[in-house]
Order: structure tokens, then sequence, then C-alpha cells
């Protein structure tokens, strides 16, 4: 009787058994190329530089079952890796990714995993070149994600001037509400923005083409994975350097507003300083160029905002300290 | 009181301070490049190709904390991965790793990790340029290495011809031997004999120096991980070729006889064909070529030893078909 049979799970299928049946996913390999089924990967690297980067993912600490499908599991990965390639304003091309399963963990989620990889992977031009399995308490999934450099060369932090402005891309804040969603289970009329905030959480877009048209014009680029006060502090501490952000400058995310309606602890402002996982790009360029960067987003519907300048020091959002925010970020491991 | 304090845990000290404790030990980067605190590493890529592997180990699965240290498990995470390069014929070039730690595994833990990583990649000439933190319920670790592919081309599994001879550098079975040797605690007169097949299992050699001389001989090749029946069985599949393996000829790790005075129920022989974590290498070539391979691996005090030949099926070790020794071979997630 079909309809009493047990879920397929990963333990009874064993790893070369899963192996086999998610790799057509990610093929037919580049031309020249050998993915997956040798003891590596091999690729033929074009004439650049390179940017490597990787992303871990642990069950329960960065995402949960309860409320996470595979799917948004895997999108998520290789979103998180493509946007640290973004912020260096280059673009993905070959990953590879290490799964640790529980062996009761079902098979169907597996390959919804290996889906949601695979969709962005094909939106973005990445190549999931290979990859290995273990078993585990918990699951655990990681890719390390190869980037081809801008010509310009690679953006990094510490290229920040004393009198750049500052600039964000899209809106903030959005990513920290989709998990106050999911988490507080927060419903009601608003289905739009309901939705919003939670694709914000679980398919969040890496900004690679904005990152790319952002490489000619930024002196110091980052995505902001740990939220703006965090990733501001990386970019001001790399760069030697302080600056000014004008709390009314912040773009919010349009949605912020619906979830304070229904959830008034609600701080729309903290969360886009603090939540982190919006995967937007912060950088700083001339002023002279703002407009022209800003004209070069806009043609991709990516909106860029001024929120503040670099400045000599100290580094201060509002009237406060960087390091009075950056206390309420998110880090990992850390015993609050 | 110095020596009632609790020692330092990776939750102690928080994600940032750690990367900033273990840094240093991958440093400096090679010139032009930069490794580490920035949002990817960059690389300058050589003009060759490339080879892309990830290797996952999961605590209580791939390894145990009541028998490996911290170092133990760097070591063998970069052994693993730069086995699989030397098995294309390749070097080890760069490489970044995933890190998922309860927040109370101690920070020396953490270092010493860092350390066993760190020595063996320096040994291999191999950049740690990055990596990111998680925390879990469970210690997983993963890396993903670049090599460089040999000027001859990848070395795929692939490439076995019939007439070809079937030829494993070094001996077998001494890692499967000193996982007895651990688990079981096995103990007694031998000292030598005992920490050679610990260290077989703890500290094995990527034969990477072995598989660049190979790269000019080998039509196939691959490296043992999961022993030599099941990583036998990858090649003559691949190759779409049959083989037949003479039992006598198959090299034993020279401490296995001393295993089994201790322990009579060891079989040296199946240890080696199903034990597994040997890396060594094993390969296919035209036996016109097997005396200078031989005498150029000589020169580097490794064995390369003949086990028999490629036929066009079916495939055979001793006079058992392959597939019965392969189904005692480790594979991951596989109930039993």
């Amino acid at each position: 009787m079909d309809h009493d049979r047990a879920p397929l799970t990963a333990g009874d299928l064993g790893e070369r058994a899963l192996i086999e049946r998610i790799a057509p996913r990610f093929g037919p390999p580049a031309t020249g190329e050998v993915w997956s089924g040798d003891d590596t990967a091999t690729l033929r690297a074009p004439g650049a530089e390179l940017l490597f980067t990787t992303d871990l993912m642990v069950e329960d600490v960065d995402f949960k079952l309860s409320y996470s499908s595979g799917f948004d599991v895997g999108w998520k990965l290789i979103a998180a890796n493509a946007s640290d390639i973004a912020a260096m304003g280059g673009r993905p091309w070959r990953a590879v990714a290490s799964i640790a399963l529980r062996s009761e963990t079902e098979v169907a989620f597996v390959e919804a995993f290996a889906d949601g990889m695979a969709e962005l992977s094909k939106e973005l031009g990445l190549g999931l070149v290979g990859g290995d399995f273990s078993s585990g308490r918990e699951i655990s999934v990681s890719v390390a994600m190869l980037g081809i450099a801008p010509d310009e060369g690679p953006v990094l932090r510490s290229g920040a001037r004393v009198g750049d402005v500052l600039c964000v891309t899209g809106a903030l804040g959005g990513a920290a509400g989709g998990l106050l969603v999911l988490e507080e289970g927060i419903d009601g009329p608003g289905s739009g923005e309901r939705g919003a905030l939670m694709a914000a959480s679980q398919r969040p877009r890496p900004r690679v083409n904005e990152g790319r048209v952002l490489a000619a014009h930024a002196h110091a680029m980052i995505d902001l994975s740990d939220g703006l006060a965090v990733d501001l502090g990386h970019m001001t501490e790399a760069s030697g350097v302080g600056c000014e952000v004008d709390l009314d400058a912040v773009p919010l995310h349009e949605a912020l507003g619906w979830l304070r309606d229904r959830r008034p602890q609600t701080d729309p402002l903290s969360l886009a300083l603090t939540g982190g996982e919006d995967f937007e790009l912060l950088l700083c360029l001339d002023g002279s160029e703002l407009s022209e960067a800003r004209a070069r987003l806009g043609e991709q519907g990516t909106s860029l905002t001024r929120i503040g300048v670099v400045t000599e020091g100290p580094a201060r959002i509002g009237n406060k300290d960087l390091d009075d925010w950056r206390a309420q970020g998110w880090e990992h491991l850390h015993n609050r």
C-alpha cells in the first residue's frame, strides 16, 4: 500500500545513489571540463584574477526546517556565496558543495535542496562542479565558490577615502523582518507584504549585476550579511577611516510598516542597521560619480541611496558611535 | 587562581576574535593576492587547467575526539583533499575552510586544528586563503581545494585500457589497522608498529609528488580513500573495463603482522581491500613503462607495486567478483 510507505531517506539510498540522483541537475559540464564523478573537477580557468570564498549554514543556527524548505536552504547558500563575489565586483563562476545529512533526512529534502542550488546557479551562470557527502546529527551545508574578478580589479573593503559618499543598493531590514514573520508566525491582512518579507529572508537575490556595474565606480564595497552597523564597521576599520550616517536616509524595506502595524515593538531602523542577511551592497565612491552610478543601476531597476559620508573619524551612525549599534549585530558562536 | 580557570571556549571568544587568532597561521598572502579579511580572497590564477574538490569531516562519523587531537583532524582534512588533487597528477594550490564548532569547543582545540591544517599546507605549498565559521551541536569541518593540473593534463579515472598493468603506491591497510588500534585501545610491546599504524590513520601523507611523476605514465589514476575494492570499482566502471587482481601481490602495511599477533581475528588482506583512507594511488599504465615509473618513484623513496591487469571484464579480485569485496567497503549514510 503505497500511501503507507515511509518516505525514502538518505540512509535508505546511501551516498553513491544520492549523488547519482542529484548530479544530473548540475550538468552538463562546460566544454573541456569534467564536473563530478572523478577525484576532482577540472576547470579551464579564464586569464583573469579569481575570487574564492566559502559559506556554511548549520541547521537550527542558520536555518530551521520548521519554516525553511530544502529549496530555500539551497537557494540561500548559493546566494550568500554569490553575494560575497558580487561585493568584489565579480561574477560567480564555479562552486563545490559539502553536505552533512542525518541518515533519516528525506531524499525529497535533498532533492529540493539541490533544486534550490541549481535554480539560482543557472540564473547566475554558475557551474556546480562537485561535492562531498557525510552524515551527522544535524544538517550542515557549505559551498565554496570561485568568481571572476572584474576587469578593473576586485573592489576591496579597504579603499574608502575621506570625503567619499556612502551608498547602499536596494532597501534594508527586509530579511530581518522576514525572519520575525517566520519565527513568530506573524500573519494577517497584507499577504503581499508578508510574502515580500519572507522572500527577503528565504530567497535573497545577490546583487551580482549591480556589483559588476559598481566595480567601475566604487573605492570600497562590502555586502550586507551581518547588518549595516557590523559591515560598515568592517569597511571603516579596513580603510582606516570614520563615517557619518544620516539615519533618515537609510532606505527601509517597504513592507516593514506592515510588520510594525502587526507587531508594535518592531523598530524598522534597528532591523535595517543590525538585522543582517539583506545581501545588499554597501559602497564608497566619489560624490561626482554618484549620479552616473545611480543611473546605471536604475537601468537594472535597482536603487542606489546615499546614506552618509566617509570622514577621518570617528565612525558614527546618527548621533551614536557605530560600536553601540554593532554590539546588537549578529555574530556566530558568541555567548550572550 | 589560574589553575582553577575553565578553559577558554569558542563561545567565550566569538567568531571574529577566533578568526583573528588563527588567521596569522596561514599568512602572509602570496604577492598580489588578498587572503582573509575581505568578502573573498583574490587569486592570481596560473595559465593552467585547475582542479577543484571538497572534503567534509563530521565529529563521531569521520573522526572522534576521544582519540583524535585538533591537530590530527586539521592535518587529515588537508590530506584528504590534497590526495584527490594528487590523484589527478596535480599539485595543491589554494584552499578555503568551513568550520562549525560547538560553543563549548575549547579554543585550544581550534588552534590545534588550525596548526594541523597549516603544517601540512606549508609542506605542500598550499595557501589557506579564507574560511567561514558557524556553530552547531557537533563539530564539522570541510575544506575546498584548488589544484594546478599537470602539464600533461589531468589523469582521469576513465582512461584505463585493456592490457594495462594495475599498480599501487606504498602499502595498504595501515589506516584501517590504525583505526582498530585507536578504537579498541590495542597496546603491547612494539610501540614502533603501533605508532606507525596510528600515524597511517591520523596523519596520512598525500602522494602529491608521486602523483606528479605518475601523471607522465598513468592512463588512469584514483586515490584510495574508500578501500581498494571500492576505488578500483570506480576506476573500472568509469573506464568500461574489467580487471584481475593477484591477492598475493597486494602490498600490506608492514605493521599489520604486529596487529594480528595482538588481535588474532585481524585479516590484513581484508583491511587492505576494504579499509579505506590509505590515500595511496591506484593507477593503470602500459606495462612497458612500469620499470621507468618505478625507478622514478624509487627516487622519492616510494614503492610502486604491480597488483594485476586490466581486462575486458569482469572485474575480479583474487577468485571473487569485485562487488563481493565492495559490499564490505565504507559508504557514508548507508543504513546497514
